[in-house]
């Protein structure tokens, strides 16, 4: 494939050769002319395999050429080791280590001999190599047409899956076919526990060191299955990692061990146009979730070779066509935005953990970019899409959260505050592993994120259950670190010290997005109080927690002192109390190769000037949108607009979303197209090191909270659809209360709900009952 | 010696027994009573030689008794190599890689045999150790009366000096007397290359990792001296140390070489009664001063060796009577603090480097600490002492960082500066060596703390030559740095994302100190423009830098537009654009042993409160007082002081100054007197890691410029003087515009100047013509 320049333009997009790329509506495919590197290592994370639990880059079975640098890894969600992070200062409180995710065993190989020929894309004639994801399926797909240097022609199609159903399962099934070679074949299917993970000493978004964090423990066979256990060095988790090949036309010479790898040899004969299929089986497991992981990964793959191939092709099928139907999004006759939000959509699907062991990291599970750990990301990004179209995995998100809280209340504690939790701004299990305080620990605002999250998710589920078991304690612990970590000066309240979501303006005092949205936070802490206090459940909660009536004022009383910067003159809201005081960064003169800033400045250019990283003010333009009028709120779009390098891939879908609500539909489309396309055609130069999952929970809400002006408030569901004039209309399902509404905009909008009980709800801010349908006129 | 607890108050120290600790009029004398670890680690700092150019730690040349910690260490001024220092997170612009000083050859060794008894401080019985420093004659004496387990009494008077005059040299003189042995003895004298910095894991103030940074070169004999040549790893730069031994009553067994080591092995016999001396010269070389240091080493040698102790001894004593006529400085009938104050001012002229290469540490050459790296301390705190009593050599601190000039420039590129020059933080030879750039390289204030030195030199000394050479260079490179560094909002200047001297508030907008002496500084580039403008030398500077009369306004105009953050309600300055929305920290709550602050609470912590580390608007309201009315002076010096911990040495002399300048006088003599005990009893606990030279800079100004009242203006030199009551009086001597200048306060204010030549001064503001001596009434 060629791609000569890919502008982020979203515009600009559609110039692209499509015949190369084809997007039919559940599959990406991509047909490559030459394999470059660069190419490769592209598309070891845009077709990688996962399912929340576990995930494989999409390696070459047989490796590649020499000189080709690979990220050829596998990885499990929440399974992490502790890395060395020195400080050059070593200061109180800073951490000096962090948990990293780790490269598990490595299952992917499989070598294959025609003859003494043996495979690679490096030798003969590689004919036609094209590779494709299959959503409605859920498989990726390789297929290769090739003559070996002595003109032995052969055809691959090689289908990889991660089973949504059965966790702990990655499978290959690897279908060889000959065009005109009759002969011995000899495949070679390894299964390596000796990985390393891997580094890039020049970007700080990757880590900076190889490391080595699995130790043997066995190795074993035993019914034709290898199994390979290994424990991490520090944090002493196992993890089991099984294989079993199996083919009808093949003969197993035997399983080939040694203290950390094991080999499969198989052989037989083929002649033109036989075809020879090898399934080959992975099951992880890890002491996180087995008490014995070796004997759960015996069951498991017991359980796996009952079920086989064909039922677990259709098992994932169907899960997905359940998953399509509850997330259906469409814009009608826009299929190249549709496949691309599909891919988005699907790829939240595979990074997301659905226990409480796990969350979303950046990366999700297609790379070792940001080590694997959990963010902000997940709540603010990715929660709100589960959220409206699969609540259990948005509740299980947050059970996550409340399985750190001690993590959180460990990490106040460091921090230096007498009570309440704060929750790490990095982490995989609850410690803080931002290296980088000032845009790490720093961000205080993940704690209202988190917040945020678990408000919207009582206000879509009203899941009250939820809230009294785990919700409120966590409202009432982090309410409690706000109080403690900001303090009142001339009768009003002010939080110093912290970091917003703008990462080129760090360490400020009275960042507008933590203020507010510490505010509606302690607000919804005091509101939830009073909501569930005839529960004896909520009782006991507070006796445990000591809350008394006098702390819910205190929160009260807080909110309503919260301090906002503000200018009168301009109605734009300051991003923090010192803000305005700074120049003006002139990004005109910043030369393009300088982007992102942040990898040709230091810090301290950064935050000299006002330049922001991210959506900001804009952010909490969104979120909080009732604590401004639309005058200020249109005010600061236009000046952060201006300011705003979009460094961060979490940026443009938010600046999409508030344009979709200012009305400027151009720049909403413009600016939801670049978030829709950022992994596929890697317009941010990083996605070999994994996908940006942010950007991609943000592609969902450009569309259903932007366009579709979907809101969860107190008194209800709000839609305010917009349409923009280059689409003809456009559709979705969501999830509220526990039923399904599908809204439907075109020159009207349709409201349509599943049974006929009354649904009460707002249209472009006027209350309505729908009772099965609504149709009005679209403004 | 045992001090219980030696309070930080002032007024607590008189409590002491003198007894254990005399103080003579030149002699500090300390008598141990038992010989603690702690005592022993405090007094390697306490009683170390050192010339500016070479420093040796006072370790007892037998070694201690097993156990016992050491800081065995011997440094020469700007000799460094290159440690790695890895960043956490590996942001641009951030340094991997510091200057770190060497602990270069150990010649400190000499064991002694008594037959087959070997003398050592923990075995047979210590009758008396007294160790002393006699600051007239510049050596320090170790003298011993033990008696061995066998019974053998011997006394030790053992005598160290490094030499002022010959700045390679340090010599010991170890003189044994029998008291009722007799028979054979030996002594080894050791000459050790196999030496390693110091590190300490837990303090962020010194090396956190041991390093060894040298590598063999040779080690030769020759005529009976040993030279050992070593080399940096990284840096190559050569040290060559010689030690030659000389003793008349004992013969030499040969010198004994290993790849790193020499010993000679003396021997003889002694009787009840008898005197043994020993010579032992060191000579130390490096090859940044010589082109070959083993040839200069040579010649050294044999220059020390024709002159020969007793002239050595002669010349010291010379050099220092001439060093105290000139730093003549005596509070009347107090003795024990006149003598705190020779401590401290000999110190200072052990600490200083007095040639190009070399500046003030911040630990002199005493000890590792901040791994004699070169700070603000030596312009703002020990400059003013040397521009008072010896302007050559604040001119050779000025030569230094003029030396740096290019380093300050590649700094200011770093940190993403179009032009100008920025020096860095913390540095030897010129690169920035802070890991943690929030209280390092944000601390923007070292260039005008450079320029404000730079200033006053010129008005003390109204060297033009001088400026026109490199001051008005330096001046011309930092002041278009600030242009760079600052830009206008709605017409004022600001200069945001900067640390101001309070490192606990760091990275702040329109800190006060920083913007009044930024705009101090450019007014004077702009003023010394025009002053000489005249000469053809400056037209030749403004050639070479492209200086023109537009770019001199431009530095006017933006003094003129400087914003100063301002409260008018209650006067008080605020330190910096955003302090005062933060709560103040309340320390009546933190635990005693909590202190200092940085070592117990996240940096984020100390940054979200008012709470200061050290004088910041009150030391800007020293150095630049004509910015403010005393109304507001007084203000922010009663609002500061409640809320500074001054937890730097840096902080109670500059308090100090400030109180005597507003009358408060008691205030004035407490912090004068904790600052004058600081290191002699060890009140920051740190003193082992080296002296406090900031802090003994800051004991002169204290009484020079606090009690003296001494400024240095434009229109001429200002003295203000008073007198607490708890002083009689007080007398020092100064150097003005080439000519002494002796002021004595009592009732009376009497200045004498050492010519006929009239003087034109002010006296608490008004102008007078001094022709010989002046006497008026004290205020």
């Amino acid at each position: 494939m060629k791609i000569a320049v890919v502008s982020i333009n979203a515009t600009a997009i559609f110039i692209l050769s499509w015949k190369e790329i084809k997007m039919e509506k559940w599959i990406y495919e991509k047909e490559y002319k030459t394999l470059s590197n660069e190419e490769c290592l592209l598309d070891e994370t845009v077709f990688h395999n996962a399912n929340g639990y576990l995930g494989v880059r999409a390696c070459f079975e047989e490796g590649y050429p020499e000189g080709y640098q690979t990220i050829r890894g596998t990885y499990i969600n929440g399974v992490y080791d502790i890395a060395d992070m020195k400080q050059a200062e070593p200061l109180y409180g800073l951490p000096n280590k962090k948990q990293t995710i780790l490269n598990v065993a490595d299952t992917q190989g499989i070598k294959l001999y025609l003859g003494k020929e043996e495979y690679s894309a490096g030798t003969g004639t590689l004919h036609s190599c094209k590779r494709s994801l299959n959503m409605a399926d859920g498989v990726t797909k390789r297929e290769v047409d090739w003559t070996s240097p002595q003109g032995k022609q052969i055809r691959l199609e090689i289908k990889r899956m991660a089973s949504f159903v059965e966790k702990n399962l990655f499978m290959i099934e690897y279908k060889l076919t000959s065009v005109n070679y009759e002969g011995e074949v000899r495949i070679e299917s390894s299964h390596s526990g000796d990985v390393k993970n891997f580094f890039d000493a020049s970007d700080p978004r990757v880590s900076a060191e190889a490391a080595d964090y699995l130790e043997p423990v066995q190795c074993r066979a035993e019914n034709g299955i290898a199994y390979i256990v290994q424990k991490t060095k520090t944090t002493g988790q196992e993890i089991c990692s099984a294989v079993k090949n199996i083919s009808e036309e093949l003969v197993s010479l035997g399983i080939f061990r040694e203290e950390r790898k094991a080999k499969e040899i198989l052989e037989g004969n083929i002649e033109p146009g036989e075809t020879i299929t090898l399934y080959k089986y992975t099951v992880l497991t890890d002491s996180r979730r087995f008490e014995n992981c070796l004997d759960g990964g015996k069951k498991v793959m017991e359980k796996i070779l009952r079920i086989g191939a064909d039922n677990l092709y259709h098992m994932q099928a169907s899960y997905l066509n359940d998953f399509w139907q509850k997330s259906h999004l469409e814009i009608m006759g826009n299929d190249k935005m549709n496949l691309a939000i599909r891919y988005n959509l699907y790829q939240l699907l595979q990074s997301t953990g659905k226990d409480e062991y796990s969350s979303v990291a950046a990366k999700g599970l297609s790379g070792e970019g940001y080590e694997g750990h959990y963010f902000w990301d997940a709540e603010i990004y990715i929660l709100p899409f589960f959220l409206l179209t699969n609540p259990k995995i948005a509740r299980s998100l947050l059970e996550y959260r409340y399985s750190i809280l001690d993590g959180a209340r460990k990490h106040a504690a460091i921090m230096g505050h007498r009570k309440g939790a704060l929750y790490p701004w990095r982490t995989i299990s609850g410690e803080e592993c931002s290296g980088y305080f000032l845009s790490g620990s720093a961000q205080y605002h993940i704690n209202s994120d988190i917040t945020y999250a678990l408000i919207s998710y009582y206000l879509a589920t009203k899941d009250e259950d939820f809230m009294l078991d785990k919700g409120f304690e966590m409202l009432v612990e982090t309410s409690r670190l706000w109080l403690d970590a900001g303090g009142y000066v001339d009768g009003r309240f002010h939080i110093t010290a912290v970091t917003g979501p703008d990462e080129y303006t760090c360490m400020v005092n009275d960042n507008y997005y933590t203020n507010v949205s510490v505010q509606y936070s302690l607000r919804w802490t005091a509101r939830l109080y009073r909501k569930l206090k005839d529960s004896d459940r909520l009782a006991v909660v507070c006796e445990k927690l000591g809350v008394t009536e006098k702390e819910i004022e205190e929160f009260d009383k807080v909110a309503d002192a919260m301090f906002f910067p503000s200018d009168d003159k301009t109605k734009v809201i300051p991003q923090d109390g010192g803000f305005f005081t700074k120049p003006v960064l002139d990004l005109q003169k910043v030369p393009e190769d300088h982007f992102p800033l942040l990898l040709h400045y230091h810090p301290l250019f950064l935050n000299r000037y006002q330049v922001c990283k991210q959506a900001d003010v804009v952010l909490a333009s969104f979120l909080y949108e009732d604590s401004q009028t639309e005058e200020v709120m249109r005010a600061s779009f236009d000046y952060y607009e201006k300011i705003t390098t979009h460094d961060s891939s979490l940026s443009r879908c938010i600046f999409g979303i508030v344009a979709a609500k200012l009305g400027e539909l151009d720049k909403a489309v413009e600016y939801m197209g670049d978030s829709a396309f950022l992994d596929l055609f890697n317009t941010h130069h990083n996605t070999k090191d994994g996908i940006h999952t942010a950007n991609m929970g943000g592609v969902y809400m450009g569309i259903v909270y932007g366009m579709g002006g979907v809101r969860l408030k107190e008194n209800g569901l709000y839609i305010s659809p917009v349409l923009p004039k280059e689409w003809e209309g456009y559709e979705f399902t969501i999830t509220y209360e526990g039923r399904q509404i599908q809204i439907t905009v075109t020159d009207h909008v349709r409201i349509k709900t599943e049974t006929d009980k009354p649904l009460n709800l707002f249209v472009y801010g006027e209350p309505y009952e729908v009772c099965g349908q609504l149709e009005l006129k679209r403004r």
